[in-house]
């Protein structure tokens, strides 16, 4: 169990049969050579997936309300009062339906936030307008006011959030990028936000990360930057989850958050 | 119905039977000569409720999860995980239990923090723990990490939040203020931040408003200030709630939102 691996895990532990990522995500492991009858487990557990999903409550509701824009007033020392959208005309987008994504959309819920949602196979949640594949994901960006990135990273994911996609967003529409840095064109952003197709984006992942200084998404008035801290693991729940995992492979059960290889998450 | 209302009220309008507000707050009229027979009815309707807990709840989370420090590492454009606290480790006290107070509390339960209130008269509110009175206040404030102003004014709370309140708290809490301006004493927030007393503080209303360029407040790192937009009426609902008010009065009911005059809300 680890967050990045040796380089020769195969030979060096061929007979592992469970190897754990400390974290959601597994893109770390990709392209390793594991052990042959070693499972990839992802972790799946209750405090980090609280912890991602009060940050995306955060930056919704702080670009609901316009922060950045006021944020920058108060930097500029201008009391002024900007227009205002009802929740419930606010519509927001999730990419990603898995757990981090599915316990966002319901903390969302109560807010009154019209909700949709797009993964990569068909879903169904509670007051979620679920979308998937190619057309179902140019459909829900025409009606995304607030759009949230919380997706794994694959190969078919990576370099997602791309001028064409914020091309289909609605004229004004905020980003709250909690994926992975790879997620994101980071230049087609900037462009996005200066000409005022994005209005604001919330940004916890980079390429690279540490995020050098002098990058200009560090200043840019429209961003607001923190250093990868949406989620991680917490140890109490971390380690409880995994234990009951063990237990599920000793039985002869499916784990929590088996990876699929040939799919990359 | 008015939000500011002509001095002569009483002469000019002497058989009004109710005067409404167009806000939640009547500190605005305390002072004018009202007709004998009016009552006086603050604004109670779900628009503005909801858009004050929306706010109130973005301020805590973005308190929780050190956004300001974080904002203000990224002016220095520095990456840096900070220390992090879980929510269920994370005190919340609300001051003021009244309609915006409560749906706060109800708005901030999934999320898991411990949350305490208090009011001037006992209440019962469903996870949370209430307190009343001076002694309830000092008990509340000892155990209360993100400090919440929901109060209306009066003069019990004129300046309540000072020096030696802010004394009371755990060393680093932080402040919400959504209350008025004149619960506050600003120079007191300023020289409890400097001495690290609260570790930040969200304020959307100041003495005075709109508050001018240079004043302290608008520039220090620890402070997230917007131009008094937590909420507004939203005309559909508050014309429906007022159009209900009117009613309840014609057949002789008690309106919703009544203003005790001589308590002050």
């Amino acid at each position: 169990m680890a967050w990045t691996f040796p380089e020769d895990l195969a030979t060096r532990f061929g007979n592992l049969e469970l190897i754990f990522s400390t974290g959601a995500g597994i893109d770390q492991v990709v392209g390793l050579d594991l052990p042959p009858r070693a499972q990839l487990v992802r972790m799946v557990e209750e405090g980090l997936t609280a912890m991602v999903r009060d940050y995306v409550v955060m930056a919704v509701l702080a670009l609901h309300r316009d922060l950045p824009a006021y944020l920058d007033q108060q930097r500029q020392q201008v009391w002024k009062t900007r227009d205002f959208v009802w929740a419930d005309q606010r519509r927001v987008g999730i990419l990603g339906l898995g757990e981090l994504g599915r316990a966002t959309a319901a903390a969302l819920r109560p807010f009154g936030f019209p909700l949709a949602g797009w993964s990569r196979s068909p879903r169904q949640i509670d007051g979620v307008t679920c979308h998937h594949g190619p057309e179902g994901l140019r459909k829900m960006l025409a009606e995304t006011d607030i759009l949230i990135c919380l997706l794994p990273l694959t190969d078919e994911t990576r370099g997602i959030l791309n001028g064409g996609l914020f091309a289909q967003l609605p004229q004004g529409a905020g980003l709250v990028q909690a994926g992975r840095g790879d997620h994101l064109d980071q230049e087609a952003l900037l462009a996005a936000l200066d000409s005022g197709q994005l209005s604001a984006a919330v940004i916890d992942v980079t390429v690279p990360e540490p995020l050098p200084a002098g990058h200009p998404l560090w200043s840019h008035p429209k961003v607001v930057l923190t250093p990868h801290i949406a989620g991680h693991s917490r140890p109490e729940s971390a380690a409880a989850a995994t234990v009951a995992n063990i237990r599920r492979h000793l039985q002869g059960q499916r784990v929590t958050g088996l990876v699929d290889r040939s799919r990359g998450y």
